[in-house]
């Protein structure tokens, strides 16, 4: 019988959402009338923006017709979206990327977990506490960690933590390390790194031969122009740090899959005999052998982004999100509530109201006022005592939600 | 600085198809004025399918529109689309597959690599010679394998061959093994699997305890009735196999990315400790935490293949692409060659005229008739002296290319 790969057991039974979700399916069966306001999840709720769905017609239809009809593409994605995203996204902010050194992918949920196919054994690895599950349970599935601990962490990682008490700026280890998850503007947290905080990670990586992980999916809900939206705004990025883009929250693609990796030709990592190697030779192999791109039709969307009416209307629906994580951020802050986040991100978090525990404030907020949020301590240890709202939503739903938690809630 | 996944670097610099390429390029540079007729990369070449297409229109309108929109569906895909696929792809042959076994995915090539991640270490990995590339290049990155040989195959792996000599029937190895790899109908020899044959390889299996990888992504080009196009129809496959399967020979989905891979739940693989644990769980696991789902749009698309517009369209394509591969058998065996597939698959496999070496014969070809094929041996060491043809393409270049072959080929 072939042997399964173990590290999987050492995973927690309920990741987070199913967690959620189970709860919410109890009380719907319980309570069949009520009307639950969604506000769990981070799924953007508003529709494409007309230049995308224009383009997708058009790529549709191009499928079909011999003489347009495209098969195959490269698996890095086609020229037409690498280029637009290098000039646009990095170029036009002074960053050094290239058109070939953006890797276009079905999101990057799925690239911050299968980069680290090319990386070895033995690397010290950096999280934040809290942090995105997903870049903790792809190194215990893939043989990184021991076991959990008590506490939910992971033995053989390194957390940083990321709480009120450092204004969620975490903190470089003071330690060596080789692999660090640093995500901005962060999910969960809503908090967004400044350029000063993030020269420090860019020089501790350099003073260590790191690689940063820089999970950039929510860069387009930066509303203050100091601070960076890519990690190659400060000098020397490009020699330690690969950044994860997405077009899911950027242009409400969660339904479409589209994201994109940049990987620096100038990354080294180093082989068991201590000899260097490019990290972006390893990449581009992995992404031609294991993946076979992204479909034509998403990527002919993609770029309609690029586009001055894609870019309007986007920054439009950006806008109606921002507004709705004001409401949100005011309407709790009248009521007495610690909220932090929702300036530059699309999510608020909260400190739960007379200390209770994340899971206990879940259930209060679904009982009195049938509203759904995520437990901060489904994003680890740190998160104990914290809550997390997504501003994704309808209006109508916000200030409903708002109406409810001001009127019912009881704590 | 980070170790690297040394595992990499036992890849042999050339995968397959980038080499043809820059044969390919060198040849147009020199050569501006001819025009190469491709049969070489297995991409299809006709447009959708009407009903796909108006399927996929009516799905990017409701990704227009707030009250239709949808944003992220669950990872493992749709229940529309699970429950078709369980219903008209095994149900309908008597194959005991339930929709929730069903895995959608952005292609079988993804999920033939992404399937190790759960499992462990120490399997004995059985595969044929010749062979799809990704198998063996997935199981040398995953740590499985030894070093590359002098010609060519890894050390650790077991290769069965698959030849003119036992008829392309690969037969089942005298030791024990754990993963079997079969692929049927085969790329790239075109030949199928018989019911009996299957039955051999099921039979051996149980009795070793051992998992079978079955790739049926040509499984639609199978034309005789008595040849299985999925391995549940042999009794007791779904306690010892994995099926992949593709829309993208099938309908014409290359350029659009959609896949699935059933698990049945009643397979086991045993932990370091000898417990039994179900696959099933642990590709669940895999799945929702390293994938995100395949887009609406494309799933929408994948449905339509299975309405009786759908159908018919669908197989009119295929009929095209076997009649090409009918052309190509028999312009090239009444020049003398010997050809094999081409029957129940869209590749013809031929033993090169004059024993020729496969990249000898691949130049002959590029550089006498502007030919571009694929040589055998880049599937393996058993494939020396064979060249593969693809029958994705229009009637047009097809004729051509055997006009070509039999007045301006000499070997």
């Amino acid at each position: 019988m072939p042997t399964i790969n173990d590290n999987y057991l050492k995973l927690k039974a309920g990741y987070l959402f199913p967690e959620i979700g189970r709860r919410v399916k109890g009380f719907g069966a319980a309570h069949p009338q009520a009307k639950v306001i969604r506000m769990g999840i981070g799924d953007v709720t508003e529709p494409l923006a007309p230049a995308i769905i224009q383009a997708m017609h058009k790529a549709v239809d191009e499928m079909a017709d011999r003489a347009t009809f495209k098969g195959y593409g490269d698996e890095q994605g086609y020229a037409f979206l690498r280029e637009a995203v290098a000039k646009h996204d990095f170029q036009a902010r002074g960053c050094d990327v290239a058109a070939d050194e953006v890797f276009i992918s079905d999101g990057s949920k799925c690239d911050t977990g299968n980069i680290l196919d090319v990386f070895g054994p033995g690397n010290t690895i950096v999280v934040t506490d809290p942090v995105y599950p997903v870049y903790v349970d792809t190194n215990v599935m893939a043989g990184h960690t021991g076991p959990a601990k008590e506490n939910g962490e992971f033995e053989g990682l390194v957390y940083v933590p990321m709480t009120a008490e450092n204004n969620f700026t975490p903190a470089v280890p003071k330690g060596k390390a080789d692999l660090v998850y640093l995500c901005s503007p962060n999910n969960p947290t809503g908090a967004t790194l400044s350029r000063e905080a993030l020269t420090q990670w860019v020089n501790y990586a350099k003073a260590n031969n790191a690689i940063i992980f820089f999970d950039a999916a929510y860069e387009a809900f930066i509303a203050d122009p100091a601070i960076p939206r890519s990690i190659y705004e400060i000098p020397g990025a490009r020699d330690c740090a690969i950044e994860f883009r997405s077009f899911s929250k950027t242009a409400g693609f969660t339904g479409v899959r589209c994201g994109l990796t940049v990987v620096p030709k100038s990354l080294k990592g180093k082989t068991r005999t201590g000899d260097d190697v490019d990290v972006y030779k390893l990449w581009n192999r992995r992404h031609t052998t294991k993946f076979n791109g992204v479909s034509y039709i998403t990527q002919v969307g993609a770029v309609a982004v690029y586009t001055p009416e894609g870019q309007r209307q986007i920054k439009d629906t950006i806008a109606h999100y921002m507004t709705n994580a004001k409401i949100i951020r005011e309407s709790l802050g009248a009521l007495g509530m610690k909220v932090y986040g929702g300036t530059n991100a699309p999510y608020v978090w909260l400190k739960t109201p007379g200390n209770t525990t994340s899971w206990n404030f879940f259930d209060q907020l679904l009982n009195q006022c049938h509203v759904v949020g995520t437990p901060g301590s489904g994003f680890g240890a740190a998160g104990e005592g914290y809550f997390r709202l997504s501003a994704f939503n309808s209006r109508e739903n916000v200030n409903e939600a708002m109406r409810r938690i001001k009127e019912q809630l009881k704590v």
